[in-house]
């Protein structure tokens, strides 16, 4: 297991991006708009990591509505695990509440599930099985 | 750059090692108490990463606060570099408010500094030079 990404809740998805190649030197390896769930992300190399940034475009999204209650910042951590299914399995055998029973499509192909952060210290938590 | 280690706040420590343990097969490799900043810490290894899950002793000390204030989870996000003064300058130059001017010492000989989250998306940023 190792980190895939660290999700951040940004105002603004251009300063946001200049600010972490400023800071970090990391490179910008994607940028999608997802109307769905209402944001645009962008995401950004940081060794075998990810930072994925996500601007709300719109009030009542889940980031729109996340930063209203707290502010922008950090959002969520997601592991990438070479086999989803046993990572469910060993989360709901820990007593976890799962907001994904069964893992759905997340980006590039790959398989992904989210667990509920009530039931995790308040760290929302995403698996990432790479296609 | 890349991710050194990821900050959360915890309620329970032992509880949240066992957690943690259990869902990504993370091996603890350090628990410190650290009664200046009144916490006590346990790092687990995740990938190249670590967790850092920090419960505090105290409910004045910082982590004491911050959990008064939003409840547990994600605390900071810190890098490894090869040259903090350098990564102090780019922080500087990038507008950045720093909370430590100069590197201050870190755990197992490491040089440390911290940026100001309201400078940086409300997202508190550590770099880690290690020994």
């Amino acid at each position: 297991m190792r980190i895939h990404h660290l999700g951040m809740a940004v105002e603004d998805l251009d300063d946001s991006i200049a600010l972490y190649r400023d800071l970090l030197q990391a490179e910008l390896v994607d940028r999608q708009r997802n109307d769905k769930e209402g944001l645009e992300a962008a995401f950004l190399k940081v060794g075998d990591a990810e930072l994925e940034l996500m601007a709300s475009l719109r009030d009542d999204s889940p980031v729109g509505k996340f930063v209203a209650r707290r502010g922008p910042g950090l959002h969520h951590v997601a592991y990438a695990t070479s086999d989803i299914e046993r990572s469910l399995a060993d989360a709901r055998a820990a007593g976890l509440e799962l907001i994904d029973d069964e893992p759905r499509l997340g980006m590039h192909g790959s398989r992904i599930a989210f667990v509920h952060p009530r039931s995790l210290g308040g760290v929302l938590t995403e698996f990432v099985e790479s296609k």
